[in-house]
């Protein structure tokens, strides 16, 4: 790598103070936000359950009416109403009353506790209750759930089906959410064609547009395609200012590293770009080159597709993320149990897609080229530079995707 | 719960048998396939790299030439011609030849490593190395990443990010993904009422339908929302019979235990449904009625939030996931080890809402009706049936979500 390369933690660094925090958002539809990033911080109004309500089907009791009630000298009370769920209590209860109540009803003011059907004779005028209970047993209280002013989800939380239920419970019907970032892609090579022809000597398909796309995608970010470019300094120029008009950040891949095409370094003085940085120290896609176009950020990685895949993790996702509003932008990260040897020495950091389960950590030994091993991984692992090979056993540090 | 209860086993057991195994399937765009099922079974139909190729920029030789060359006394070797990503080679390499390669171009006959231009003099008709290399040194062979017939994405597995990539390598354009199935939720309960008014008294917001609606896409299905019924048998009936016309699938909230109006049961008889069990024996939400008008289901969940989140996880979750063309239907299961005490003692299996971080599981403490406390969780403590409460550092039996 070139001597003006960057610790990758520096790199994501200069990119996050160059992304601006968004503001644009729309309403959607409750079930619509599913998955998409609050704009507000949304606090309970009203508490849950709104008003103290019975647990279960049986009779509302004031529980001093059951002092010393037993199987032999049963408590008897009158039956003054009957309440389901949904009615609304018109009668407090006097001394030696009840109200017959379903589950979720609410509790006449008198009532300290609920006896289930099954423990009473079931009676219609009046109830036989051959028991005692503790005041407030079966009792459940306004706001013993949720309480007027706790904070339900926050501004840039990602929204979950519990967060759709809860908003629901309180008469929500739409959320607020951040717009989704437009994120261009443009893959460059004259290797490169596209799918669903024969493959001509040489060439390979263009996995790259494909490999970032569904990236965008899963990061929040809406994928925007470039042409495919060739390897062509003028041509890459116009399609990266053409796609600067409408997209909020743009990817690239290919024509980073020291070959006679690697153009993309000369495509940042062409459209007048500030250089952020040239070359991550890390493997494997080390080549990445960090352009500026105020307000906008130019992200070039490696033509190699699992490099491309792996940079893209771990630079264009966190810039996606807080383009999208999420105020976590950094991916997760714990500490995992090799279960094989990773038999590499790494002079730099060195990232390496792997499968997670519970502790341990089984790293998808590959090439940096292979796309075919990345089915099934949910982690990285994060190996420091100037490691040697690791052991079966031996503690790593893994980023949670 | 009911005499006729059976255990949840034979419950989701029951469920599975009835569920139809889906067969209709539509072709997506690769990207738009991203989280479908896939509907075939797709190997390798190239090797990856297709070809024998270069990992970096440098000179393609054959290592023989190189024996014993030294800084001292560097092996000479005339550059043929250059070899760009994309171009096929041209001509075999002769004794003493070389050839200038890009990265991920091929190689050319008689090649058997490739030099990093670093170590070279870089000269332009002729080159000096000085040192010496191995045979297949810095060599990408043919099909080492991926060998035709290679398994890349299995009948009934969900599409991931990484899935679009491989299959982009390969030229695949579009994916045959499983139809979504028609999942219709109907709520039912005259304590429901719509979000976006004011609360009368009494009443509560109507949010089983997003609970169970962000819960059917989550699991793979498009939800389809009958009108709300009130508490009324025949009115269900109808709506019921209405939703078996245009779904896969039938899950209702309320009206299943024995208060005066839990009319489902009832229901089953008016659309002359096959009763394939009535309770569950699990905490909260037991009073589950399954029932079967050939060749769908109709599950009739509590009409508690908290309750019908739950057993919607574990009996509807499989149903929708078989309906969807899932090979996986049943949530992953794990042990982990309890962070604080859970002090209910269980009588019946128990289920809870809890968070998982490493082995730590702490359970989201709560009555069977709260949606606050299911925010952040991502799994579910199962608890056997007498089971006295447990202790912090107790080990305990985790479903993954």
């Amino acid at each position: 790598m070139g001597q003006n390369s960057i610790p990758l933690d520096s790199a994501i660094e200069r990119l996050l103070e160059q992304t601006p925090v968004p503001g644009k958002h729309e309403t959607a539809p409750l079930l619509d936000a599913l998955g998409r990033i609050s704009f507000k911080n949304l606090d309970a109004l009203i508490n849950m359950p709104p008003f103290d309500s019975s647990p279960l089907d049986g009779f509302a009791i004031c529980h001093k009416d059951l002092a010393g009630a037993s199987r032999d000298k049963p408590a008897v009370l009158r039956v003054i109403e009957t309440l389901y769920a949904g009615d609304a209590p018109m009668k407090p209860l006097a001394k030696g009353e009840c109200a017959r109540v379903m589950t979720g009803a609410p509790l006449p003011s008198g009532a300290t506790c609920v006896v289930r059907y099954e423990d009473t004779d079931n009676g219609k005028d009046y109830v036989q209750v051959p028991l005692s209970l503790r005041e407030y047993q079966n009792y459940r209280f306004q706001g013993e759930d949720l309480r007027i002013g706790r904070r339900l989800l926050g501004k840039g939380e990602p929204i979950t089906a519990a967060h759709i239920g809860v908003l629901a419970s309180q008469g929500f019907t739409e959320a607020s959410v951040f717009m989704r970032p437009k994120v261009g892609i443009l893959s460059t090579g004259s290797e490169l064609i596209p799918g669903n022809q024969p493959l001509s000597p040489g060439k390979i398909y263009d996995s790259n547009r494909y490999v970032l796309g569904a990236r965008v995608a899963v990061s929040g970010g809406e994928p925007v395609f470039g042409p495919n470019a060739a390897d062509d300094a003028p041509a890459i120029a116009e399609t990266v200012e053409a796609l600067l008009k409408t997209c909020d950040f743009i990817v690239t891949t290919g024509g980073v590293s020291v070959g006679d095409r690697d153009y993309m370094p000369l495509v940042g003085e062409m459209i007048r770009a500030e250089q952020l940085f040239r070359g991550v120290r890390m493997k494997p896609g080390g080549w990445i080159t960090g352009l500026y176009k105020a307000p906008k950020i130019v992200l070039c990685l490696s033509g190699n597709p699992g490099a491309a895949a792996i940079s893209f993790d771990l630079l264009a996702g966190p810039v996606i993320r807080r383009l999208a509003g999420a105020s976590r932008v950094l991916p997760r990260r714990t500490r995992g149990v090799l279960e094989e040897p990773f038999p590499k020495t790494s002079d730099n950091r060195r990232f390496v897609y792997a499968r997670m389960e519970g502790e341990k950590v089984a790293p998808s030994f590959s090439g940096s080229g292979s796309l075919a091993t990345l089915t099934g991984c949910n982690c990285i692992l994060d190996i420091p530079g100037g490691t040697p090979p690791l052991s079966a056993g031996d503690s790593v540090e893994v980023i949670l995707l």
